[in-house]
């Protein structure tokens, strides 16, 4: 395979490696929602997962900006993210500590597309790819306000009741 | 192994997780180092690999602290996000883009710590270990001020180079 030697390149690469980002969440959600307690954090994991569906339909009208099929790149940061987040439920209880634990995985997770969505925008406003820019900022906006809402259902319920033990 | 229950018993768990990712990056690190061109970001990431020796000591008091000897569960989105970072320098010719893919890869490890940080700070809050708290909260902002710092250099050189093909 020819090795990346522009910006371009590395930006489509990029691309790939966030489609199969999103790819793999669409399939690890619902999993994680059936582990949850809170009827609150359960309706939050799912409404993302919705959102988890938009975004990669965002993604593959990027590539269809830049004249390229959606293909994916196996995402190992989202692979060992998810398996983090599936570690949490085999090792707890189904209770509010488990919730707790499954906030904390979600948060690394939004946390990472946070990053990877940051640099992808910049690199596409870079190279004037205009309309990418629009989209991958949308879809950071949401990873953004995803992981506010987390803290808030945590700092709310899910940490106070883990802490009492409920 | 007897199942997570409480809040106390994930904090545990998420202090293993930490351990074992900063472990992960001090050995990293310094090969990240070497693959870089620009002196800039090849000085901020090991000036970070200090630091992150540094977060490592101040979970081994923390572990001290609960009256625990430190010790690590493998921390799996660690992994994955190393390889991550492999990749893109076995992918990259050594140059701006490759630079710029490494930025990408280290801003994802900072947001990742920054999410596992954010939430063991605010479980070690609710449980009143004030002591690690402050442990976990100096990290904490390291972690943000690295984010912030590569972001800087993203944006006033390395990008740029790397979209001018240099």
């Amino acid at each position: 395979m020819e090795k990346i030697k522009s910006l371009d390149e590395l930006f489509l690469e990029e691309l790939k490696d966030l489609y199969s980002a999103e790819n793999q969440l669409i399939k690890a959600l619902p999993k994680m929602a059936k582990a949850i307690t809170s009827t609150e954090l359960k309706s939050a994991i799912e409404h993302h997962l919705e959102q988890t569906k938009n975004h990669a339909s965002r993604l593959e009208e990027a590539f269809k900006e830049l004249g390229q099929k959606p293909s994916q790149t196996t995402c190992k940061a989202m692979k060992g993210l998810i398996e983090e987040g599936e570690d949490v439920v085999s090792k707890a209880e189904k209770c509010a500590a488990r919730d707790a634990g499954i906030i904390g995985a979600a948060q690394r997770v939004e946390h990472y597309e946070i990053a990877a969505y940051g640099t992808a925008q910049s690199h596409a406003s870079l190279l004037g790819y205009n309309r990418i820019e629009q989209l991958l900022q949308e879809t950071l906006g949401e990873e953004k306000a995803a992981d506010k809402h987390l803290n808030q259902i945590a700092e709310d319920s899910v940490n106070p009741e883990a802490n009492e033990g409920m």
